[in-house]
């Protein structure tokens, strides 16, 4: 590290805002069938994926978001069992919904084998639980999977896709959230990343009005800090099949077996908090 | 706005990470005796002041500092009357203060009177309460203020100044704690922002052990979103003479006369809560 490392932007033209992260060098890149694919060392934030030139994680910030993903929903649900991940690819998320003993299963499914690839050589430790026997990883298109997978075989669908452009665009409309609604149980739980309630609330609204139109009677939206995503304030949205959101399982988190370095009771029931100005989403 | 717009940037040594604003030029600078002031118009957050290099706030994004430095520790107290600001040149956090009926003076001591002057041509919705006859305005060394002020003449004080390096380092230390000390009433309250928790825990640790060692017996530790400051996420931290601070007036904040956008019982207990990794704090 020194005075004269670069720095490596990300200009949000949305927002008008950036990121950035000083770097020493570009360790890897690959062109997948999808994405460009790269690896960055940074001099105080571990690794940098940047896909398409959008920052997705540091080694360092990206436990925010992983537990965020994972642990409000399956505190939500009374006994999640069946999980299925959209995208994750780069399993940090997979890692967080295995930490849950009472999960059963989860499938990851992901349609870029490349990024799961990248993170097992350059994050490690968010692979560590690619190999529970729980665990099933998919390559292949999330919107296709669960249009063709059973009904009411799944109690907790996450949705840890990138911003809703190029691939993604397809799993933030009413088709995609009537699928899931199909192969949700009865009590069953969808959470999607939402991006920055401070610029897009616009879109968590239309998200929110899709759920509701596809069948989800009630939503919510969680909100946490994420310093590597536009404003670094992130959010995800919850949607339930036939149930409220309104609390979660407290003695549930109070008492959770693992580890976590955000995550708790506390900042479970922070994420809930609505400010004034989120007041018009209804939460 | 074009797509061409230049990108201004700022360039966190210390954590290795950036934020930028697209802007659409520069629009004026000064140079007061103490630092460089500049503001710039951006495309997407209003205008932009940056001091010294350092981004100080934006119009789009200021209302959560500025809402998150007063109405905690005004909603802690259990009567706060006489109100110190030490630096919040800019004067939203002084026209927050004043939202409070029950406040019957507001003294705000900034040493650069130039910071002001800019604020108030290009930022006055944060400057209308400035003539307010309950808000007195000084252009003073805020240190030696504080030293000097009469022992037991304040309720709250607000120490709202740029990072611990150059003119605020000594907000930072024993000696200037011990005058806030002095200064306040019995169950009085000193709030001062805090820096970032994600990258600046070692700080607010060595704050809170200043702050004991000058008489505080009760300090603690709340977080909210700020996107333009390193990482996204801040910190203020409360110091009690004499009493508790593990609640607050949540019955004045739920029926408060005033409107806030971010600030309300709900985001004011969020703020309260407490990370895992910021568990060493004790809080």
């Amino acid at each position: 590290m020194t005075k004269d490392s670069p720095w490596f932007y990300e200009n949000f033209e949305q927002s008008g805002s950036a990121i950035g992260f000083r770097v020493t060098g570009k360790l890897d890149e690959v062109r997948s069938a999808f994405q460009l694919i790269e690896i960055w060392n940074t001099t105080d934030w571990g690794k940098l994926m940047v896909i398409d030139g959008a920052i997705m994680l540091t080694s360092r910030d990206n436990f925010l978001y992983h537990e965020m993903m994972a642990h409000p929903v399956l505190f939500t649900h009374t006994n999640p069992k069946r999980v299925v991940i959209i995208g994750g690819g780069d399993c940090g998320t997979l890692r967080e919904v295995l930490k849950h003993k009472e999960v059963e299963n989860a499938v990851q499914v992901d349609i870029d084998e490349q990024v799961t690839r990248m993170s097992e050589k350059y994050f490690p430790e968010l692979c560590e639980s690619n190999h529970d026997p729980r665990a099933e990883l998919l390559f292949d298109d999330g919107i296709a999977y669960m249009r063709n997978i059973a009904p009411e075989s799944v109690d907790v669908v996450i949705v840890d896709s990138t911003d809703p452009v190029g691939p993604a665009e397809g799993l933030f409309n009413e088709a995609f959230y009537a699928s899931c609604a199909r192969a949700l149980r009865s009590g069953g739980i969808l959470v999607q990343q939402s991006e920055s309630p401070l610029v897009h609330l616009s879109l968590i609204k239309a998200m929110r009005h899709h759920m509701a139109v596809a069948g989800f009677a009630h939503s919510r939206t969680l909100t946490f800090p994420q310093p590597c995503y536009p404003t670094g304030w992130w959010s995800c949205t919850l949607a339930r099949k036939g149930g409220e959101l309104s609390g979660f399982r407290e003695r549930g988190a109070y008492s959770k077996t693992f580890s976590t370095r955000y995550y708790n009771v506390e900042t479970h029931r922070a994420a809930l908090a609505t400010p004034e100005f989120m007041r018009e989403l209804g939460d």
